[in-house]
């Protein structure tokens, strides 16, 4: 054990497993996260190569090996919790999705909610058992976010009652879907239905892609790995391209709408299931994000408490490099943001849990408040997340950037979060749809209720930017609930401005789609600061129902870390509105240095208590013993280029070059 | 052509060519810049496989064989300008260094200014010819920017009349060079000096580190590569662990200091010469900024002219994504950034040939003034190009990930570039010490001159936050030269609020070096506030230059946008010096919108001003032609794991899991 390590746990003010307790949601969660760590990680199944010194087509082959050994796994242990399933998985494949995800998470669960009872019959036990494997192929090369915008058709023939699959362009080539490119068999593929002459719209079918005893693809069908990727590297992301493809009418996916042998088309009952999946995934992200963010920061700390460079005061030994206050000011504020996303993750689940009870007694009411929320705030955490991993990294110093330190690949393997199941930017807007929605209630005097029941005061403020500049202030800045109203003024001053300048749109006769998009620099902003309000608020929350005092206390340090910062880094906003004034933010920048150095004995505890497994971490910079260098160097040793101690390059290249010169 | 973006290419307002002209530095430069671009591209010599699809190893091996090339060429050629060779190289690896870049930029330079005229005659020939290749190996695994804490030693031995060289420790084993793992036999090794029992710090030896014939590591010697990192693929950056390796006393670096046969040392007479190569290659990164970000930049932009998708009016067919207010508000500014830091390039050059001159004439005054400008404005635009990278690379959706669109090739090739060559965070605070140091002067009535003399009227200022905020504000907020008075006031100010907070630490007894850690947030934020008023002044300067009446309307709205954008995104520094008042910043906000709009018609023209050949930029997003999904599709079918259409994992893991099941 490296001694800094040691002393600095020693310093912690508080017991370290008592939070983790808090964190994992309570001592028997810890326990049960450690078993199944436990099962995993001392498997020699899945003992692995360091993926940092294979070939593409290498780590994909191992992740199908251990794919394949992880789902014997689960049925040999009965571990059937999705949560369970969810760390299982976490840990044979640490921090990297893998080719078989999206035939667990996706072809499995969309037969289980649109198939017919017939198409069960058919599909699902195959596909339980993998001799279905199955993708979802709904995005195409040249459309995203717009399912409108799809081109790939299934035209109805009645002739031979079959549906005849097409991608008619390049832009409608099916890419991305994860699994597809070597993986699946099959794919429920998302297309334009046509019948009898008239499109009905995006629907789903099944479509076998690979011949399942071969798995050579069948006829028509052109399919394989899109090519590599800023990470991911472990999932064959796929395309597949539609020439002809006939499927019997019974593989479109029938629960809700139907073909019937005819050609005539029957309508699904509008359903708002969907919807309901969307917010559970959307909410998972922004788990992940909490996660993500600290592993980051359980590296960043670890390294700097055991890193010695440079001096403070000149013939002294290299001081720590947590002892600068530059360092402290990168690192410290993230801890405290992983700390708050880790609470607005329980907290998602929490609303998510309670409002699906609702929805399963026929109660939506509460749906798309949870919407709004499940997309600003997947889109705030993610944003904030990949920035701040980036941080974590360039804060190790040259170190960070090696493969060893495991942050290069925790940012590749996060970053698309900010793209995929909802574009942050689209995230943002559809919040702020609903925020300006609901303002406009308040504006016509309807009482809102919920996280946005702020809105009603706005109404009675009418603000004016400039009369409110030079209100007297009323925050207490080292109150945390009066930070937390601070930062709900903060928003409803935005969502006022943005909807103010939408109606200024309009009275230039703009159409409202046009004010709509002239706006969206202002309703982006206005999302933003309503995320971010309710992340204070969140933290604020859980200290309430903290108990132990010495845990409350440096809880609370954090929490207030989190909203001052926040503020200094936003101090354009809150002066704007008025809602501090120009000493106060100076108070500020100054409380924030005491916070950094009230913090300082505790940061490698308060990592320590998020509790990754070494070889989750997988990091020789964040390890928990701190023996960083003689680790570093065994790694190097065994990186491929030194398998032999002369390149063939030497004798190639380098060698005869000489007599030419 | 794809019709989009020749549609957009019609609606410029001004001459590309021009522009060009003015970007390169006049219509000769271009045309040398296209020739050597064809010298290179049209050279069956320079095929190279992509390198996403090559394992490391291959990698390293074709980066081998085309810089083996390359040297061949440059003298077949004759091409010995220093600029014309790095573009030349540039061209033969674009976007990527090589494993010989270290030999030819730092070993052969290092040569010829450290080296005695003895050292010349032994040394400088082989190099030039590769039979000697070398690396410079300075950092340890754990020691980097603080060079008396380099462990490395080397003792010398009167007896034999050699050096005996060790790496006493793990944290001493150099760690970093590039070239060093694989590619060179010789090193220069810094290393602490000892003879007849004193210690003389850091000095330079050359190092043999492999048998010039087999190429075999040396006896003693430990050498390797450090394993895979984020980005640099194609170079073998190098560990050397020194066990006892013994040198001639001649292979010290005797041009400067000395030892003697006997072991009396014999000092370096003071030489400000290394202190010039920094300055040198700070204002390289700058220029290299500005190429990253005019890279990334065309890639988006010319994307989301060819790219539609979702609807702003419904109905109507999917608009280009330029056309969205957010995607606008994503790019543009980046666009003028990339504008900015070019024209802060161009100007860091001038200004280094001007006082390299003063230098040869013995006048160093200028010096120091450079020496802080280079080191802050290396880390302010490394910083913000590094993050609009990822703003770039994310505004392309789902494709920005992919391998093809270079984007993240890009990121991770340059991202180095904020730790290597001086750590942006040390940079800014060696910046701030000069801004400290010239506020002192000022307060003691000493007159500034040169780039901070604005810090002589902030002493007539006296500047009280409180008094200033209710201040009337004296910004024109259209008139550019304006805004350079708002940046500059800024700059002023936070610059005499971390001189305060140093005075204020002092006064609580505090030393000078724990006052300075304890107002380093202060300073960095004074640092970023000075660089950010000297790109705008540069920006600024550089429009009256421009005769071109199309041209220079053009560059002023995007010299307004980059100043007001950097006014918005920081705001609550400009209201709380009181140099803007909360109408002005509403008033801002509107007008950059009115700016964003005003740019759409230029935007794919400005990229195109900047005239990245296609094979350099080597991204399918950002072609030319505009012509993305028929090449993203071809290119994935090149892809290695579509090599067979059933990958081997099928029969090796799914087919045998079925029976288990």
């Amino acid at each position: 054990m490296n001694p800094d390590i040691t002393r600095e746990r020693q310093n912690a003010t508080f017991d370290v497993e008592k939070l983790t307790y808090i964190l994992d949601g309570g001592p028997e969660k810890t326990k049960r996260r450690r078993q199944i760590e436990e099962l995993v990680f001392s498997d020699p199944d899945f003992n692995e190569d360091d993926p940092n010194f294979l070939s593409r087509s290498e780590r994909y082959d191992q992740a199908v090996r251990k794919s394949a050994q992880m789902v014997l796994k689960l049925r040999e242990y009965g571990i059937a919790d999705p949560e369970e399933i969810y760390h299982y998985k976490s840990c044979v494949h640490p921090g990297r999705p893998s080719p078989l995800d999206l035939h667990l998470a996706m072809f499995l669960p969309t037969l289980l909610n649109q198939a017919s009872p017939a198409q069960m019959d058919r599909f699902f036990m195959p596909a339980w058992n993998l001799e279905i494997i199955g993708t979802y192929a709904q995005t195409e090369i040249g459309h995203g976010t717009h399912l409108r915008g799809l081109e790939t058709t299934a035209t109805y023939d009645p002739a031979t009652q079959e549906f005849v699959l097409n991608s008619p362009t390049v832009s409608s080539i099916k890419w991305w879907p994860g699994g597809l490119g070597k993986t699946s068999n099959h794919a429920i593929v998302l297309a334009q239905l046509h019948s009898l002459g008239n499109c009905h719209g995006l629907h789903a079918f099944i479509v076998p892609i690979r011949d399942t005893k071969t798995h050579e693809p069948l006829p028509g069908i052109v399919v394989g790995d899109i090519g590599p990727k800023f990470g991911f590297n472990e999932v064959d992301n796929g395309f597949l391209k539609l020439e002809n493809v006939r499927i019997p009418r019974e593989n479109m996916m029938m629960k809700y709408s139907k073909v019937e042998p005819d050609g005539t088309y029957v309508k699904p009952p509008s359903s708002k299931l969907t919807y309901g999946t969307m917010v559970f995934v959307r909410s998972l992200i922004v788990g992940e994000s909490a996660r993500t963010l600290s592993k980051s920061c359980t590296i960043a700390i670890r390294y700097s408490a055991v890193r010695h460079q440079s001096e403070i005061r000149p013939g002294e030994p290299e001081p720590q490099i947590l002892d600068y206050q530059t360092q402290q000011y990168k690192l410290f504020p993230l801890l405290s943001m992983a700390y708050a996303f880790t609470f607005v993750g329980q907290y998602m689940t929490e609303i998510y849990h309670r409002i699906s009870e609702d929805i399963s007694q026929g109660d939506f009411s509460q749906l798309p408040e949870l919407h709004a929320l499940s997309a600003g705030l997947k889109a705030f955490t993610t944003w904030e997340t990949n920035a701040a991993i980036e941080v974590c990294r360039m804060s190790c110093g040259g170190h960070g950037y090696s493969r060893s330190s495991a942050l290069p690949d925790i940012y590749v393997e996060f970053t698309p979060t900010c793209t995929y199941e909802g574009e942050n930017t689209v995230m943002m807007l559809q919040t702020a749809r609903y925020l300006v929605k609901s303002y406009r209630q308040a504006e016509k005097g309807q009482q809102l209720s919920g996280i946005v029941s702020y809105l009603n005061e706005s109404q009675n403020r009418r603000v004016q930017p400039q009369a409110v500049a030079s209100r007297r202030p009323l925050v207490d800045i080292n109150d945390l609930s009066s930070l937390v109203q601070v930062y709900q003024q903060r928003a409803a001053t935005l969502v006022e401005m943005a909807a103010k300048s939408i109606q200024q749109e309009l009275q230039h006769r703009k159409s409202q789609e046009d004010a709509w998009n002239n706006s969206a620099i202002d309703l982006v902003r206005a999302s933003d600061a309503h995320c971010h309000y309710v992340v204070v608020k969140v933290f604020n929350d859980k200290l309430k129902g903290v108990g132990d005092t010495a845990i409350h206390s440096v809880l609370s340090t954090l929490a207030l870390l989190y909203a001052m910062h926040g503020i200094t880094k936003n101090s354009g906003d809150f002066l704007q509105a008025g809602l501090v004034n120009v000493p106060q933010v100076l108070q500020i920048s100054v409380r924030i240095k005491e916070l950094l150095s009230q913090l300082r004995p505790n940061v490698v505890a308060l990592v320590d208590a998020f509790d990754i497994h070494d070889k989750k971490l997988n990091s020789v910079l964040g390890r928990y013993d701190g023996n960083v260098y003689e680790n570093m160097f065994e790694w190097a040793r065994r990186s491929p280029l030194n398998a032999t101690e002369v390149h063939e390059s030497f004798q190639k290249y380098l060698k005869p070059l000489r007599s030419k010169l």
